[in-house]
């Protein structure tokens, strides 16, 4: 227990998750070339310098790992799958979504069209399951990698799921009520960064108990997160964040106006149905919708709850009881810092 | 060794097979009950009476089970998987050739939207992982179902493979060529049948020379399979398939036209370029076409290349040695019958 790797430079970290995920998307045939420049293009792995994403799961599930049982690296694989599997994800988004940008480049779809996208998406779900035979060759028994993939499959199911909601409650014209909400991050967010944690976990020890801990911590901050997303998109600062907060010019309805369309009153829930049933908003209606959501408390309570999760993260991992160590304290501080809005 | 299964009757092992996969697409939670009720109108289990597929690849990967083993029903859970995974690919096929009916009915992205459809093949994708793990239920040991599953994970990659190319030469000017063609169909047809089949054989043995040469009937089974639909697209009778041979009316480039745009005489290509250029094939158009994958030799070639693979078959499940029964019968009988047109 707690040998600590030899380093914790976070970039490090993310550095060898990408040699890892690069060791499966190299060139395969010639014919087939395309289908793998595609899945690097869309990775940020192609050589062209574009920022990637933050490569949060991979860098938590490796924590979780390192801040039981030390050097980070035989849990490199189940990084690369985890953030292989959240790519398919986000490419099948981008379509679904119509989104034409993603971290300021073309979508997959955008640049080969939709056909092309689907079946690059599936690539790299396919490629995320190909990820998970390297723990063999890493000496972890098949009873564990098994273990892992009942795992990671649940995952991928409730990931389904929790997309089937999202895009069910954006094309009717009901809305989605807070409980909803709560149900579709749960699948569509936390599970997958539970999952992370709990595979980290899972490799690190046998110790049943402290798995299911880490699941627990890791499932909070995952809503947390999704919380914190959720406010950042309406009231973060671009400078401080690199993102325009444009969450309600594109009336995407995220918890703070479901909250306020649920519960707040009468007047300002009408006002709301109005704006959100036009065209865009403009940037006045931004302003008006933005003070009814104060007004109505959503930003409170969804600060509040993002707070919460976070706080329950924290007791999670304490009641894990893990020794002390520098990845345990990089994981702390990951959920410290999670809420900046 | 061949002990035989109670019952042979190929309806058996089909409502074996749907029952097997019945476990795993019931309703989850009421939240998402829609994205199962869409997998089932996929995979004609709704209960509608609606013809389903003919179950082909689950059907060979139970009957080379039982042609080494006996009885069937332990190879299940890998005849679910398969069948599932081929179903996830059908159903991101018909939204990426645009195709709003399958059995005469509407897709799924006719019915719900691509996104919806998007989603849930990818869930189609998840729960054939899902049907894996009963295998470990049923007493098969950790290392035989990780070795399964390397193979399954694998030809999914082999699948995506194969689409990447079939959509690039649908959407170039340029088309394909024959050995492109081979190389398509091999990994988006027959990669999964040779995997079906490999993976009953090896639920069945841990000889690898048997599941060695089972693996090579497959793949031959498959390109013959392929190339038989080739010529029942173009050259088949409703009365004996229940499908009007509409290949040339939809422009599709199989194997006879690829052929005769490449070794025809320089005539007949420059004829056909011209004719695959324009709008749809009029019925004058196709009887024209017709005649020249005739008098270019593309009807005898894609025939003769059928006939080849359907040997290559038979030689191969000959040369597995297993001691004949009644599995092995249907086998032969299967292999042989796939010369139709």
């Amino acid at each position: 227990m707690a040998r600590l790797s030899p380093s914790l430079d976070l970039d490090e970290l993310i550095a060898d998750t990408e040699a890892e995920i690069l060791r499966l998307v190299g060139d395969g045939d010639p014919s087939t070339v395309g289908v793998y420049e595609q899945v690097r293009y869309h990775l940020a792995l192609d050589g062209s310098g574009a920022p990637a994403g933050k490569r949060v799961r991979p860098l938590l599930g490796l924590l979780a790992y390192a801040s039981i049982a030390g050097d980070y690296r035989r849990a490199l694989p189940g990084a690369a799958a985890v953030e292989l599997g959240h790519n398919f994800s986000l490419v099948h988004d981008d379509i679904e979504d119509g989104d034409r940008e993603r971290r300021h480049r073309p979508t997959v779809w955008a640049l080969h069209g939709v056909p092309q996208a689907i079946n690059t998406g599936d690539m790299l779900f396919s490629l995320s399951r190909m990820a998970l035979h390297r723990l063999s060759d890493l000496g972890f028994s098949d009873a564990k990698v098994l273990r892992l993939m009942r795992l990671y499959d649940r995952t991928c199911v409730a990931l389904c799921e929790g997309q089937y909601i999202d895009i069910a409650t954006s094309e009717s014209g009901d809305g989605i009520s807070v409980e909803l909400y709560f149900d579709m991050i749960g699948r569509k967010t936390a599970a997958l960064i539970a999952a992370s944690i709990e595979a980290g976990a899972m490799l690190a020890t046998d110790d049943d108990e402290v798995i299911r801990r880490y699941r627990a911590f890791g499932w909070a901050l995952g809503l947390a997160f999704q919380l914190n997303d959720d406010l950042l998109g309406i009231w973060g600062q671009e400078r401080a964040t690199g993102k325009e907060p444009t969450d309600l010019l594109r009336k995407k309805k995220t918890l703070p106006v479901i909250y306020a369309l649920e519960r707040g009153g009468p007047d300002d829930r009408a006002r709301l149905h109005e704006l959100y049933a036009g065209d865009d908003l403009a940037a006045a209606d931004v302003a008006e919708v933005t003070s009814i959501l104060e007004r109505s408390g959503a930003r409170d309570y969804t600060r509040d709850e993002a707070r919460r999760y976070r706080d329950e993260a924290l007791a999670e991992l304490d009641a894990a009881g893990v020794v002390d160590g520098a990845a345990r304290e990089r994981l702390q501080a990951i959920i410290v810092s999670v809420i900046s809005a």
